[in-house]
């Protein structure tokens, strides 16, 4: 019977013909009509040569074929993305054909057939949201996305690097690759100082993961319509922007301007390394006249339904398929947005978040005259390298704050936790003596890329990337449970600016939509003091740096947790803190503890996504208490406190020093 | 002693370590201390490794290390360009190393232990210069750049292909490769009707030859310093326009318009679908400032030599680094533009050709803000791709016609060779019964690019692509020499369009700067009538496909020519004949025969380069006798003749077919 880790294999090396070497020496025993028509003519032998040297044999059972013509419409070496409908709906079909299949056996014939068939991208797309859907694949995880295709993390140049040390030096003498610091622009271009976060492997993975977990469009019902989710869509850019601004001001950079004027010249170039096209400076949107890939859009269309969902923010309610009114909440605006199956009325309200990043990421070539696939803000796992992301998200945050701010604030009652009050909090780096000092330096670690090196020597070979890193801290935090019994309680901890871009100090109404949230956790309250303490990275909306790169050929320890955390969608420790600056930014920290009975059942990472239909984590808002505007007469954070909430003034130094990883 | 032909090894799989196997299981035999520093840490287990397998290995002499500072200061990663001063620098030094040397031997050991160090591609124009200018080398010709570097040629996609069939298919079972047909743009692009022609193989080798032949510096005289080296840079790009412009008659597209204007959008943008960044559509013009460069130009300073260089035209004089005036003609004009060392005065009147490629090449990134390099315009191997190309050489033409059109018509005593006089002239196509009637059609041919494949494995891989091509045909020229005594004369060819992009037949002062140059050769002439008869493949200024793709491993046989033609510069033969129409294009063939001791003596290929400083072949003006206005009352070409001319009508029909090449 097949192994359902086996999967994984088939995710290495996405452009190698199914019956070529995988993993450590192993081979896929395939039916020979599963292989394409060039290798059926040279097939014995081939099997043959390749089957010589594997150590472990994985017999393929054979199978009715499955009908593949629509996923294979989309040529094998074009670009693929979810932000195109037609390509959803050949995804949609080969995740139906993967989902459909009764056992690991019969998934693993499909796929293998299927391998070699489909575009590899889509095929990886597929095979991954199945696996992490299928009752029966709980606990593959999933090989990281990195390893599978570096193109879409790694300058270009580096992989005749990787190539030459692969091919010329054997598996035990290699040297990492060293991929350079920052390499897709010079310090003349301002956006450039943000390259570490644009950049950055895990915060781009985190990204790409949040459209494995949530498809946009599937048959099987439950792989779609998953609780929360189009408030967790506005939560997670909500959150990306409000990092993404702090950084900007820990590079002395404003916050980043809406993109709301769509005839206006995009003054933000970037010149991805890799094989998308690039957007030179001051390019301008054009209308999308692209008939291959069905989208024919003009500007005017994306400006009605913006348009439309202001009005149906101001009306409090929309219109669904059958045309009945139904209420305006977040979830249906993030559902609207998004916008996924979930979507009330796809055809009024359109698309906005793809069709936007598609308008972009095809302004340099938008009616097709030159043959040229999108900029990297077109594909969901590159797109937040582009700084132009960053633009339209602040434009899409615009119209969810458009609906946030019409809710009422909240009340004192409903932020306050009756009996319970935080006495202290004070934050603490390993090995300083100063407290309320949080510090960050470079960091560089390794990454094995082999997996995605095809048609290249096999054995390990290393790339060397450099990204953000923070000296681990502990939370002290000391609450007084006034009453006589044990209670629990739900603490959630945030992280903002203290000043704006001009160094003044900031408005609670602008400083909410910068407050970045570090942690949340349940705590039992012993009556009278407790004293708790938390480390940095315990934090459940984080996933550590291991497991955004984790090491191929892992199965799950059974001594350890029974099942690896499959989810892994939590954003990248390394990028807990932004950068800060090198004498210091000046942040407040803000911590407020919650009736845990009323925030309910927490789980790790579940703020950030919820695979597999757990119940949902936290009755509140994403974003609470900072998700609404504030009561009447809160100015400054420190008039929003009730006695459940504490605050205290942090510093966030930058030492412009790397560390070796591990 | 070594053997001058395993230069050429040199010249393969340019960017792996010269250890490495070479040609068929060759290996050179380096010392230790050639290795890089990173191959000398596992130097001896792999001279081992790489050795084993070795049939044959090439001893390698020590030497005293050359200083290669200089040429080492471009990166190995970095593009090369001959139009930046700063790596022409670097590429005189190394030439001048590579031309110092004593002995082959030396010359192999100096070339092998730069091979790892140097920039690659700066490496291989170096060695090319000297190999073709050397004394000892002689004869040994080039492998063919397309084979070096085939990034500079064919679509990025392509490379997986070849890569996927030369790691799981054994040699003898291979496939060929397809590039496609039309890769670069769509029907909706105008410009890209002109792809086989801007992106032909042939095309850009020619054009990438002429800098081998001349190259711009060098510190040995003679390798500068050629006879009518300016003229024969003004006919080259003359003919070239004029290729294009009825290239794109039979593309229903106007005549290419000059690049006047600098501060315009330039229209035609170009996505070359290659390691070269691309130019959007309606791209401007911008002040260059890339210090990593030492590039500091405005647009300002481009205008000022284009002013200057027109103003020394009016003037007939140019002044020179002594600052004294020396007449100005059109060898002096030529060197001025292009401009190598042989310009009168750099300072002066500047480097128009060179850096007005720039300029366009660096539109996308002008201040080096975003790290790119230069687009393909700006290195000339692959320029002649862009269409913008031709908009900046039809306006350096418009220079060169300024002062062309100042020199007096040639008088008919002039044009006219007494006593002989053209009786009849006729073209037919083989196999065909209607005479005056020019076939072409589409060809595939393959071409092995293994030697260009770096850390693929070995064995011959080969890629089809489609070209252009002709049925061959023969001229019949009747001549009539009315002497007694046999007399030779120098017969020259020219086709040139009869109508205009309206559709009007063209003035003779439009159409002499259409006139494409077919063939030129001497004929001995009896007294009487004379019938002569010259194949089109026999054609002294091109090239057959087959020497621009030649195999590797081909020594000259000692039975055919002595040597073998190294001057390897003609216009590849099988774009001698402008595409037509499916329908006809309606042209006009004309033929002059004139005095041939006037004209001097002829060998082949010469109208376009002259390597080794033969004789000039020709006494009169290249482009003669259409390389001045005409006489007054001269309106049409038919008006033009003297007895010595003859005029045919022409049709040439293009079928949209294939065959297969050889």
């Amino acid at each position: 019977m097949a192994d359902k880790y086996d999967l994984l294999l088939l995710l290495e090396r996405p452009y190698e013909p199914v019956f070529m070497e995988r993993g450590r020496k192993t081979i896929f025993d395939v039916p020979e009509k599963f292989l394409t028509e060039r290798y059926r003519m040279v097939g014995n032998e081939l099997l043959e040569r390749f089957g010589q040297e594997a150590g472990r044999r994985i017999s393929v059972t054979d199978i009715t074929l499955p009908d593949l013509h629509i996923p294979m419409q989309l040529p094998r070496k074009a670009q693929f993305t979810l932000c195109i409908p037609a390509h959803r709906f050949m995804a949609r079909r080969l995740i139906d054909i993967f989902m459909a299949v009764n056992t690991i056996d019969e998934l693993q014939s499909v796929a293998a057939y299927a391998h070699d068939r489909v575009n590899p991208y889509l095929f990886n797309y597929a095979l991954s949201v199945a696996v992490l859907h299928r009752e029966d694949t709980k606990g593959v995880g999933l090989l990281s996305f990195v390893q599978s295709f570096p193109n879409k993390f790694i300058d270009r140049q580096v992989f005749r690097h990787l190539r030459e040390e692969c091919t010329i030096v054997p598996e035990g003498s290699r040297m990492p690759i060293v991929i350079p610091r920052d390499y897709t622009a010079s310090e003349l271009e301002p956006e450039h100082r943000l390259w570490y976060f644009r950049e950055d492997f895990g915060v781009n993975l985190y990204h790409w993961q949040r459209y494995l977990v949530y498809p946009l469009e599937a048959t099987e019902r439950r792989v779609v319509f998953k609780e929360r989710r189009g408030e967790l869509f506005y939560y997670m850019y909500e959150q990306i922007l409000a990092r993404y601004n702090v950084e900007r001001f820990c590079n002395k950079l404003p916050r980043v301007e809406p993109l709301n004027n769509l005839r206006e010249f995009i003054k933000e170039g970037y010149f991805p390394k890799m094989e998308w096209p690039p957007r030179f400076d001051n390019t301008k949107l054009s209308d999308v006249k692209r008939y291959q890939d069905q989208l024919i859009l003009d500007i005017g269309c994306l400006q009605r339904w913006m348009d439309l969902i202001y009005k149906a923010i101001s009306e409090g309610s929309v219109i669904d398929e059958s045309v009945n009114r139904i209420p305006l909440d977040i979830e249906v605006l993030g559902n609207i947005i998004e916008s996924s199956e979930a979507s009330p009325h796809r055809n009024l309200y359109g698309e906005l978040h793809n069709m936007g990043n598609l308008f972009i990421a095809y302004a340099h070539d938008p009616e097709h005259r030159h043959l040229e696939t999108f900029g990297v803000i077109g594909d969901l796992s590159t797109a937040m390298r582009d700084p132009a992301f960053y633009r339209w998200h602040a434009n899409l945050q615009n119209i969810f704050q458009a609906y946030k701010t019409r809710l009422p604030p909240y009340t004192t009652k409903e932020l306050h936790y009756e009996g319970v009050s935080l006495t202290g909090v004070e934050v603490a780096v390993e090995d300083s003596k100063t407290p309320n000092v949080l510090k960050t330096h470079w960091q560089v670690s390794d990454i094995d890329l082999s997996p995605g090196l095809d048609f290249a020597p096999r054995g390990n070979i290393f790339a060397r990337f450099t990204h953000l890193q923070h000296t681990p801290f502990t939370y002290t935090i000391n609450v007084n449970n006034e009453s006589e019994t044990q209670r629990f309680g739900l603490v959630r901890i945030f992280l903002g600016p203290k000043a704006d871009e001009r160094g003044q100090d900031i408005d609670l109404k602008e400083q909410r939509l910068l407050m970045i949230e570090l942690d949340k956790f349940a705590v039992s309250l012993q009556p009278g003091e407790n004293v708790i303490r938390r480390r940095s990275n315990e934090s459940s909306l984080t996933l550590p740096i291991e497991q955004t790169f984790r090491e191929r050929d892992t199965k799950p320890d059974s001594t350890q947790k029974s099942e690896y955390n499959v989810c892994a969608c939590g954003w990248p420790h390394h990028m807990l803190i932004p950068k800060g600056l090198p004498d210091g930014l000046r942040c407040e920290l803000f911590v407020i503890i919650s009736n845990y009975d009323k925030d309910g059942d927490c789980n790790d990472s579940a703020a950030h996504c919820n695979l597999r239909e757990q119940l949902f984590p936290d009755n509140r808002a994403l974003g609470f208490p900072f998700d609404r505007l504030t009561r009447l007469g809160v100015e400054h954070l420190r008039d929003f406190l009730t006695p459940n909430m504490s605050l205290i003034e942090v510093i966030v130094q930058h030492e412009d020093r790397t560390d070796h990883c591990c």
